[in-house]
């Protein structure tokens, strides 16, 4: 048995790129991509693919080289989860909402070769390069992402995205994969730091990921997907190269605006999307539309709540609830739905839609451990323990961080940080996520971060910040700061301020509140649940 | 990039044993097994093969050894599925339709430690044991499968199925799989001759084909299966372990009586079952019935004819057409059906759902090359050429069998053996089957290994064996002979007795014929195309 090798024919790299050569072959004809008046079919979209790595590759883009972009959901973003990796490069996606200092980090960190940058992003992109000059590494190649909405004749860099694609050459040799373990892609999960957390993906653990999301959340044959997600969070929940495998619809909008969100799902019969909970507040402020046919939702974040669950799916969304983690590729578990469940009453059946459910088919394991004794907790749904996972569509781990890495992988398991209990059924709950995450609109805060640039002020002694509920994203930053210096004035809105010009919009704290001193317990640390109960009671102050 | 490692964490070997533990853990409380009264959950079939596991370890079984069993679809045969692997041996599930003599060939090949039998077949185990025996090969152990249906108090062999479930410890250590590449299965495509064909499954290869048989078919959340495919055929295309993956219901019938599946589909609410089209003859014949709700069916073997088509879907049933081989780990290509088809009339659906269809998503490739220059053909529907297969779901590779090897993979490439076409859309159609293989309700039959039986026969000069259509069993072998000894009698009854005694009974030829000379082209091979055009025009005599 062991003496049969493997063979070119019977072992081949699994890798998600693979499925655009399949679409070409058999979904040629049908529409791959739509944007606005655009619209291309999978084999123009696998010729295109194949120009921009022969490009890339004439660019000098060699074998594990880093190509960054900074784009919202359109094509280009697409077409470079294929295109980049298809010249052996591996794909970074930076998410757009962060500010000039942390895009500068994650470009230094990863040392990208080519920046990709859609047009409206040129400015955020020119200010990164300017930071990363400054500190003496060298800038990646510019090369802008031209749109159909840009002004004629405008040349705002020296590489443009569709000179690119319609110079390079369809029929020039690309590298073949030799190895599944391979970097694919390269998704950063925090950048201000003095350690950033760059999460490699391998092919082989794209490739599983994907098929298991198509299971998982049972996407049958010619979906019509709405890029309602951003392409950069865990390159789309590995949704993007599900299309692909699917031979699917990508239709692209840049921004979630509740009329384009309707227009689109009317105009080409959305069938899917995924989405953070604030999409759903947005889709639901004022111009909520009965669907004519039911959208298929995969929503994750944040459970939703019994509320929006009725509102969402009485006008016709069916939401999937799953979570995940940039580390494990996306959704490493979903709330498989059961049919004996549709019977039951609404606030049953949200809380039992709020579970975070049952492991991808990808992943060999998830459980709850005991923290103490690392042992599973009981099935009884009170228990609290770890949430940990193993399987081969976990991370390769974190670019360059070896101390990051020692603190992620404990005893065979991927430790999630986050606090959950097992339900008798089997399904998973989270109960408390990791103290330093706060996830706003859909995207995650490392409260530590935040903290490290508060210490930075002058005035300020001590600093802890939680997440305070927020009634459209979900939650948002609170502070709370000790004042060290009784001559400087520790003032709130200099504080936000100053916040401001030092980190990304999307993380400012909006409430500060000043105390004598932070709860700590018998050890000396902060007891970060006092002040999360403490920031509760706060009513936003910016609505 | 390169610099991280594989962890336990985040490099777990790809195995379909693996989704038994995790059914057990999320679809515990659910229904796994029905068969007659009997009924297990999926945490109870886990505790069962854990046992079963226990037990063939205690009997001596070890990593590669190889357990074979003969059992139509009972719960032994699926559990076994699971619990042989988890002991680190190899499954060899045996065709129930073999007679000794090729059971032993099996037996004798691939060196089975254990045969477990079903009570129906423990006389054809036992001739098969005289065989092995008499060639002075060491026998397996062998284990009878009690049933309920069974007489209480027979014993009918040393060890017994349901002790060795019972006296297994569940908390036993078992093996853990550290090489997706270890064989998981072995199935056999030819056992009479010289040198039988035991076909080698990857742990890798199982998982992979398992994943894009359920993605390709579209099986979705709590399928409730019938198994109308026996699990002896290729492992029931994957589904056995599909079904533990989707955490399905699998019920288990002895045999396809028309009355039992029709029952079954209404008793149990049936959602999805695989067949070769002799089923529906089966299914149609006199007592067809209106299903309550829509039955998907998987089929292959021989594409569904237009007539029995708008048959069957007229009664409920929803019909997938897919091609596959052994070779493939069961279904490589599905005709994925498109929205857009529905609209068109019955023969143009039908000539549609004729065709093969697109690579399942575990596949890496699916190509028709021209045999001279093995180039693609042109994607006319006309072109002839050799379906070849390439990715992770094909086989290893034959068992002690260098020279098959040598002949199906070339190029990089498996050779299928099948002559087809490519559509325009991409899809595969097939046009002429290897010239090897008759298959008969859905069973295949080695034309080679006929010819060689009657060639055995004294007063046969010269023989060759084609496929003659059949009303029910789609084909049956048709033998053209040559009377060698004008002395000795050639007497068609004579011959068929003369098969009778020598191969199983599925591939006596049910017509002969006799010629003074087979054709034969200028380099002196056979034309067989020319005997099936000869064949095709006999009206078989034994209806």
């Amino acid at each position: 048995m062991d003496a049969l090798p493997k063979r070119p024919a019977n072992y081949v790299p699994l890798s998600p790129v693979g499925f655009l050569p399949r679409a070409s072959a058999v979904y040629g004809d049908r529409t791959s991509v739509v944007y606005g008046r655009l619209r291309f079919t999978w084999t123009r979209t696998y010729e295109r693919c194949r120009r921009l790595a022969a490009s890339l590759l004439s660019l000098g883009v060699r074998k594990n080289d880093v190509v960054s972009v900074i784009a919202p959901n359109v094509p280009a973003l697409y077409e470079m989860h294929f295109a980049v990796p298809m010249a052996a490069a591996v794909l970074n996606t930076i998410n757009t909402r962060l500010d000039a200092r942390s895009v500068a980090a994650i470009l230094k960190h990863s040392q990208a070769g080519v920046l990709f940058v859609d047009y409206e992003y040129v400015r955020l992109a020119r200010d990164a390069l300017l930071i990363v000059a400054d500190a003496g590494v060298p800038t990646p190649l510019l090369a802008v992402i031209d749109d159909i909405d840009m002004p004629t004749g405008v040349r705002l860099g020296e590489l443009q995205y569709e000179e690119l694609v319609s110079n390079g050459d369809p029929a020039a040799e690309l590298p073949s994969l030799v190895d599944e373990w391979d970097a694919v892609a390269l998704n950063y999960t925090s950048g201000t730091t003095s350690a950033p957390k760059g999460v490699v993906y391998s092919h082989r653990g794209a490739y599983l990921n994907t098929l298991g999301q198509l299971l998982s959340w049972g996407v049958g044959a010619e979906p019509v997907f709405l890029w309602t997600l951003p392409m950069f969070h865990c390159n789309g929940w590995t949704l993007t190269w599900g299309m692909a495998a699917r031979g699917g619809v990508n239709v692209c909008i840049r921004q979630n605006r509740a009329a384009d969100v309707y227009r689109a799902i009317s105009d080409y019969g959305i069938t899917h999307m995924c989405c953070a909970p604030v999409v759903f507040n947005i889709l639901m402020d004022g111009e909520a539309r009965q669907l004519a046919a039911p959208v298929h939702v995969l929503t994750g974040g944040a459970p939703p709540t019994a509320a929006l669950l009725d509102r969402v799916e009485r006008i016709g969304f069916r939401v999937t609830h799953s979570y995940g983690l940039t580390e494990a590729t996306g959704p490493a578990l979903a709330c498989e739905w059961r049919h004996q469940w549709d019977l039951m009453p609404l606030p049953e059946r949200s809380r039992l839609k709020a579970r975070q459910g049952a492991s991808v088919l990808s992943l060999a394991d998830a459980n709850v451990l005991d923290s103490n004794t690392m042992a599973s907790v009981p099935r009884d749904g009170k228990s609290l323990g770890e949430i940990v996972l193993r399987g081969s569509s976990i991370m390769k781990g974190y670019l360059d961080n070896p101390a990051a890495n020692e603190e992620a992988f404990k005893g065979g398991w991927f430790m999630t940080g986050d606090v959950g209990v097992v339900h008798s059924d089997g399904y998973i709950e989270i109960k408390d996520r990791s103290k330093d995450v706060i996830i706003s609109g859909g995207e995650n805060i490392c409260s530590k971060e935040v903290e490290e640039v508060l210490l930075q002020h002058h005035a300020v002694a001590d600093a802890a910040v939680v997440a305070m509920p927020h009634p459209h994203w979900g939650e948002t930053p609170c502070a709370f700061l000790v004042a060290g210096n009784k001559a400087a004035v520790l003032c709130k809105d200099e504080v936000v301020a100053f916040c401001r010009k030092r980190m990304s919009r999307f993380m400012v704290p909006r409430e500060v509140v000043l105390v004598d001193a932070l709860p700590t317990n018998a050890l000396g640390k902060v007891e970060k649940v006092k002040l999360r109960d403490a920031a509760r009671n706060l009513v936003p102050s910016k609505l």
